[in-house]
This record gives structure tokens, sequence and C-alpha cells, in this order.
């Protein structure tokens, strides 16, 4: 690995970077007379409408890339296309999965949602009831606790940057809030957690703190505008923005308030993070600050050398709204802040950017994300000698990619 | 029609409304022994993952509507369906449409965008360079210029407010500043004007000032994430904040600078609005403040009577922001606020909403929007009076929802 030379430090000087929009671009362009006749689209009529849209042909290599068992295809995950995004929200077809055995079809005139457990009196809800519940908004990211985990290897993987951190995704969610649904229930005074159940193949059931569900929580009903996804949890699932992906349970039939947690699957043998001294963490609920530049990216090529490349990516934190995001191009030497571009929304993600000025030679690319908490995103080492190389959930750390002299892009754990 | 009672002005003490969140719902509930044994999704494993994902086959009711021209089907609308939505973003599949010659199938890698006329250099640009530039993603809604035209008859059309009221829908655009390209291919101080062509196979053409696409014009690029669908100009269009629909070209391959409009068909015979006197309005480019009872709204059915409902709508101005929304139960007479859901966005959706406790007699609903200048949406009497009945376009006069004592909902002019 070639080190990067010391001048290489001046990129990140204010006049290097540049002004956002400063217009300064040397881009290659045609000569007006270069421009062919007429385009074939003009000479003929386009096609008809339809009802629900779809994507160009064009762009069918946008996908979420699945990975399952193939024993159990039901099992596992597929990723949103981070690299091939911008700005913030997610669109439906796109948000992340991760399913543990498959997608349920429901018929909503079937499903019911139970509340029950240290109740005052149990309440079962079908979805027309709840469609006349008052409803709100939120933009809010959802990520999976195991997103980025590849990130515990030894070695850095060579994915795209959507295939390997893509659990994460963005949407409006727009349902009830869930304080309203306890409430009219009636909660005991000794409830203090909630079981809540999906209505899949995998019964599959999590342990929620009950304050949370009377914090932010949602029962989301619509995703987008529209009504949600299958693999989102049609008719409706659990959205507790900022929280661990696999507490937003989905196709949500129960939640059940107790005095303790069930101990499932899901919160002991898994979703805990086993640490360098044997114990393992649990129940950590709470999806730290974290960011990513989305482009340049693994399996992008910078084509002029040297040349003005606009750097951008996301960031977001579970705490709360991101405050600060730097970029460096040094392999973390030496730091610039980037723009973060609004609105600047709670536990959703915030889009920042920052042109940079390749002078052609070997440069390592990071972001590190500030939440307003003043939370700072941690740099692999630190991740790892505070949590061991086992954790396997809650992977932040700064994300690292090397440039080469040929403008080619490579995964690195720092220089 | 059944006058309503004066009674019913009580309906709008803030105490007969009630807070949003009280919690004091009567809906029908099952008792938790109903509960049928597990459903039959949770008795088998799911579906498969999947790389784009698609609606539930249960909500296959909730489409555009499409209304072409028969003998040129590529020429109509398709009307976003505002009745089935929820939030302020609507999914890209649903974001309407209004094509002049149908959807033309453009080839990103053949796609050119010229900038000539009036500026020091000529310059065209492919795709690839373009997305090479600084973007930003602004939330706004698109508005055609046609939208709620009906409202000019002599009679109340009863269709559901999507398909009255439907062309118009919001997402988040990604793109890059115009004033970028302009910039760099270098203003002549004489241009005024830009001239927009769309590749499609009606050549669409129209006069855009300057000033504009200066102020806060984009090349959008992306729409809700991913790249714009064809519907709605793959690869590139423009996005105009807060102005008419047909300026937002699609499928964008020249801009023109010139110091005169074009005065092409889409702003003399079409887009223009004839008043009383046999004049007409020309270059209306804002959508002016508007706002819609979403539900309940025409279509639907208050089942319980009396009981509580949520009125929920959408308010949006091509001036800015939303700064107030007034709802009335009795055709006008007397009015309170409703919530505004945040984030209020300029020249965005925001939506509102006021539990409402219907008594179960004669009611009218209605909605009326203040945006931040302080213009308030009128009322139809007011706009009929003050633009004749032949204007076709900018119709925004407040609509009206008749309840009947039975709970149906009609389309009515007011009480």
């Amino acid at each position: 690995m070639t080190k990067p030379s010391a001048n290489r430090r001046q990129f990140l000087q204010k006049a290097a970077f540049g002004s956002a929009f400063a217009g300064t671009f040397s881009l290659p362009v045609w000569a007006a007379q270069d421009i062919p006749g007429l385009p074939e689209s003009m000479q003929k009529p386009g096609e008809n409408f339809t009802n629900y849209g779809q994507p160009s042909t064009h762009e069918q290599q946008v996908i979420r890339w699945v990975s399952a068992n193939p024993a159990a295809p039901g099992n596992g995950v597929s990723w949103t296309p981070l690299h091939d995004l911008q700005g913030t929200i997610t669109p439906n077809g796109l948000h992340y999965e991760r399913h543990h055995n498959g997608v349920p079809q429901i018929d909503p005139n079937q499903h019911l949602l139970l509340i029950d457990g240290l109740v005052d009196k149990p309440l079962s809800f079908d979805v027309a009831s709840l469609l006349r519940y008052p409803m709100i908004s939120r933009i809010c990211f959802i990520e999976c606790g195991g997103n980025s985990n590849s990130g515990w290897r030894r070695n850095p993987i060579q994915s795209k940057v959507g295939y390997a951190h893509g659990l994460v995704s963005s949407a409006e969610w727009t349902g009830i809030p869930l304080k309203l649904l306890l409430q009219e229930a009636g909660i005991k005074t000794d409830a203090k957690w909630v079981i809540a159940e999906g209505a899949d193949g995998a019964a599959l059931n999590i342990s929620i703190p009950l304050e949370k569900l009377l914090d932010d929580a949602l029962l989301a009903l619509y995703q987008n505008g529209e009504r949600l996804r299958p693999e989102n949890g049609y008719p409706m699932r659990l959205v507790l923005p900022g929280w661990e992906g696999i507490l937003n349970v989905k196709w949500l039939r129960q939640l059940r308030l107790t005095q303790t947690p069930a101990m499932s699957r899901d919160e002991t043998s898994q979703y805990t993070e086993l640490q360098a001294d044997g114990k393992a963490r649990q129940f950590t609920f709470i999806m730290e600050a974290k960011s990513l530049i989305t482009s340049p990216s693994l399996g992008m090529v910078l084509p002029d050398n040297p040349g003005i490349y606009q750097i951008s990516g996301l960031a977001w934190s579970g705490r709360g709204k991101i405050a600060r995001v730097e970029i460096s191009a040094d392999g973390g030497e030496s730091w610039l802040d980037a723009e973060l571009h609004g609105p600047i929304l709670d536990c959703s993600f915030t889009r920042f950017s920052l042109p940079w000025h390749w002078q052609g030679d070997y440069a390592v690319l990071q972001s590190r994300a500030t939440d307003e908490t003043g939370y700072v995103q941690p740099t692999r080492e630190a991740l790892v000698a505070n949590r061991g190389r086992h954790g396997f959930f809650h992977y932040n750390a700064i994300v690292s990619w090397e440039i080469t002299e040929e403008g080619d892009i490579n995964h690195v754990y720092g220089i």
C-alpha cells in the first residue's frame, strides 16, 4: 500500500475543496455542432399511461441484493443499493429486507392486532378500525442491528457500499402513535415491557421497553404515502425511531404487556453482542451515529486524473439529529466539514457533500459523523478495542475508501 | 338539500373536536376471546425476497386513474389517488402523469442536454457528465395547471378526491441547481427567457423566465432516491418549485436562452386562462395556495352515527410555506384551526388533521389554506366572480363535501 504523500494534505485546505457551487467544473462537454439530429423518441408517439409505474428498463441493475439461506430461502436479507441512490428517501421497492421465515401474504380483512397482558382491558383491533385513528407521519431510518457486520472481519470485504452497509433505509412512515392504543387498553402500573409478535412463519417475537412505545413509537400503516409493502409488514408494523431494526416488528399481531422481557431467541442467542471477555451486550436498542461516503465508493472508477469529484454520502443517528460530518482524504489525519443538506430531522438520513479536487495521487477517503448528543462515530480501531471482534451486531465504525493512483477504489481499514 | 341545523355549529367548539390524541375513541373492538387461532400466515414459510418490491395484491385498487384521448392514447392524464394515500410523499408508482404524446423510452447513453441561444459558449452534456455535478434535494409538489378544472363546471362532479384533484403529487427531487449549468455556459446580458424542450413525440416546448431558473430550479435526475421514472422525465427533467406542472419539462433536451418567449402552443392556445371579458391570462406560473380534505371524502361512508372521525387532508402553496389551515363543518360559517404536521417546507404538501365528532346531522366539510404570504384560498364563488367560468386552468377554490344524515358524502359547491 502506498503511503499518502505529505502534500496530499493540501486537499483539505478550504481553497482546494472549493465552494460547493462554484461552477468551476471542467467536465467533458460536446461542442454544439456535434449534436445528432432529432432523437428517435421525438419521431413517434411514446408509450401509454400506466396505473402503477415502474423504473426505466435502463435501471434494471438498481436492485436489492438478496442474500438468503439456500436451505431456508425466507431467512436472510436483501440490501438497499445505497451506491445507486441519491437524496434521503428510499423508494419502497428498494427498502432493505430482513426476514426470518419469508414474507407472509396477509389479507388485511383477516388481520387483528391484540393488546393484552398487564392491561385493564385486552383489546383487539381490525384494520378498518385502526384506519380511523389519528395518525402522524415521520421520516426516519430503520437499520438492521446486523448492518455493516462484515466490518468485524479481519480483512475488509470488497463489496459495493449498499451491499455491505445497505441494511438501512429511510421512508416517511405514517401511523398511529402507539401510546394512544396502549392508553385505550389501560396500562397497569407494574407493566414495564411489551412483547411484540409478528404474524410471520417465524412467529418473531421480541421485548421492547414500554417507555419507548409510550414515547415516539408508531403503529405504521403507510410507507412513503401508500400502504406498507408486504415485505415491510403489510398490513401493519412497529416503527421505533432510531432503534434496532428487529424491534420494528413487521406484520404485527400482538403486543403483550409484561413485567419482564420474554428472553426470546432474538434477544438472547441473536441480536446480542459477544464481547472480548466472553460476556454479551444485550438489549442494545439504539443505533449509534454512523456515516458512509456513497460516492465515490467501491465499484466506481475516477475517470479524470486529476479531476473534481463530488463527495456525497449519508449520515444518521438513533439518538437524534446529525450535527456534523467531517471528511478526510488522508485516512483521518486531517478533516474538513462537509455541507449538511436539510431538512435535518431526528433519526433520519442526512445527506452530506463536499467537492474534492483529486490530484491523482493515493488517497484514503473517510467520513465521520457527530450527532447532536456529541457522540462521534468511532474509528474501527477504537470500536474493536472497545468491543472485540465477535460482536457481530451494531458495527458503526468509520468506513475507508482507498483511491489508487489509477483511480480505482478499494475498501480498506484505514491507512 | 337540508340546511345545516344551528346547533351543528357547536361541532366547531374546541371541546367538541377534542384533543387530537385524547384517546377517547369508542370504535368497535373485538373481545380478546373472540380472536381466532394462529393465522395461516404463521403456519408456513412466507414468500421469498425480491430485487424490487411491489404493493400488496390486496391494494390493487390503489392506482392512477388514466384519462386519455382514445384517438391519441398518449395524450391525457393519470390521477394520483390522493384519497388512498397518507403522509406527504407520493410513491413514485403513483405520481400523476400529464403527457402530450406518450412516454418516450430514452436510452440515457444516447441522451444529451443542450444549452444554447444567448450564451457565451453553447454546451451539451451527456448523462454521465451530469451525474458528476453537485446535487441538492428538495421535497416539493408538482401540480398540473389543469388540476381541479372540473371546478369550473356548472355542477359539481362526483369523483373521488384524487380523481378530481390528483394532478398534483409530491416527491423528493434530487438534481443539479440549474444556475450552475447556465453559468458554465455563460449568460449573455440580454437573455431574459429560456425555451425548454422535451425529447418526447410532442416536442413539448415552453418559455420560462430566466430569473426562475437562476433562483431555485433543478435539473432533476432522481425522484424519491432512485433515478426518475420514465413517465416523470427519465433521464432528466426540470423541477421549478411551486410553478405550474407543464413548466417542469420532462425528458429535457434543450434550454435555449432568448430575449422573448417562444409563444408556443402550450403558452398561447393552452395553459392560459380565458376570462369573462374575453382576454386571457398568460404566463400564470405560480400555483396558488390550495387545500383538500382527503378523508372523509366522496366515495367513503361514515359508518358510525354519531361517531368520531379524523379529518385529514393536504395543503400546499407555490409561494412558500403553508401557514394555516382552517376547517369548517357548516359550509364556511365558522372555522377552527387544524393541526399542521411538520416538517412544513416551502412549496410542499403539508398534512393537516382535526378530529371531528359527527353528531349525525347534515354537515358541509371544507378546508381553507393560508400561506405564509397571507394569501387565503378563495371560495368558489369568489374565484368565479374574479375569473369567470371559462378559465380552465389554475382552479384553487375551497372544496366542499356534503355529509348527509345517512353518512354519505357528496361533492357540493358550498351550502
